[in-house]
């Protein structure tokens, strides 16, 4: 199973991803846990280059297509080889992210986008993608708080340096794309203490695997 | 005026673009000579990921963006900045590098390649392209014999690498381009001496200024 996890910056993606993961183990599965950007050798590279403050230089059609280089060879050298080998994938964010992010936020064509998704996934859509929906201003806050913490103000913050108005557009889009793909997407309420966040992640995941199971 | 100037490996594009440089510069006209990948600040890291040996799980998918990334980055902080500040602009390789190598070189389709190429370029194609040609196996000898020279036998040798077969079908693909666009493309025999192949482009550049200069 191929489960991709969504929402803007402060959701708490990292914290529901390292929850499931543990459950997922705790029933014997096999799980690799992946992102983007950055999921493969070459993607590491890559995210530096994507998320760095260095990078106020990059265009939005450069951004663009670094994530696509990203996510190419993130599908074909992780998540593929995976999932032929009987494991189970969960990917914090994949090719929902482009088109909410360059898409919805900066406003390139998000049907082109899709177009450019399909040729870098090379037919491999999520079985279940679970966006963490919670406003723009509680995540960013969260974000902050987080950065600060972890003392890394100044690196990976090129995207919590957007206005308000940007994360909120992505929020937006994202809630779009779960209503044109309702069987593939389900919505969680972020903005609740994370462990009600994780409880409703957990039901959602074990629901998914026993209708699978059941059809296995 | 821009124009860009393309072939396989070996074909003499740096020696010729360094004569036509100082050809221009000596009529008084400020040039901008630059190169794909790695025009940018940008594309210079993503040229160490494209060229670099080390990259061997560089899938088609994922290379064919990081050019698209590279490209995009050039022409928005290079190529046009100093076309509009009234500077010719001499490029080695340039948009169809991609279509001649990941379009008839790894076989992915050349008319979805325009497109993507379409949304890096953002409007701005050459006036010019020079097609260096020449039987791969007599650019290969000499980008062999360079690269022994230069000591880089390890460096930027990916494409060199690839099989003499792939280097012809790229030949062949890049005369397809040029005859599908004639008004833009010129063709010079490359396997000339070098003095040969420097006196033809630049007898074509400088009647390609003239008529400029008259329409002016």
């Amino acid at each position: 199973m191929f489960v991709t996890f969504e929402g803007i910056e402060g959701s708490g993606k990292s914290s529901v991803l390292t929850a499931v993961q543990a459950h997922l183990e705790a029933q014997g599965r096999e799980v690799v846990r992946t992102r983007e950007p950055g999921g493969s050798r070459i993607g590491q590279e890559l995210r530096k280059l994507l998320l760095g403050m260095e990078s106020t230089d990059l265009t939005g059609e450069s951004e663009l297509f670094l994530y696509l280089a990203d996510r190419a060879q993130h599908v074909a050298t992780v998540i593929r080889p995976a999932l032929e080998a009987g494991r189970t994938v969960l990917s914090d964010r994949y090719a929902d992210s482009t088109v909410a992010y360059q898409g919805y936020g900066r406003g390139l064509d998000p049907k082109q986008l899709h177009a450019f998704n399909d040729v870098a996934v090379a037919g491999l859509w999520p079985e279940l993608t679970i966006l963490l929906d919670l406003p723009a201003e509680v995540g960013l806050r969260r974000a902050v708080t987080r950065n600060m913490r972890e003392h890394k103000c100044d690196t990976e913050g090129r995207f919590e340096a957007e206005s308000l108005s940007f994360h909120e557009t992505v929020r937006e889009g994202y809630l779009t794309l779960a209503a044109l793909h309702r069987k593939r997407y389900r919505i969680v309420d972020a903005a609740q203490p994370l462990e009600n966040v994780i409880a409703d992640v957990l039901a959602i995941i074990d629901e998914r695997l026993a209708a699978t199971d059941e059809q296995a």
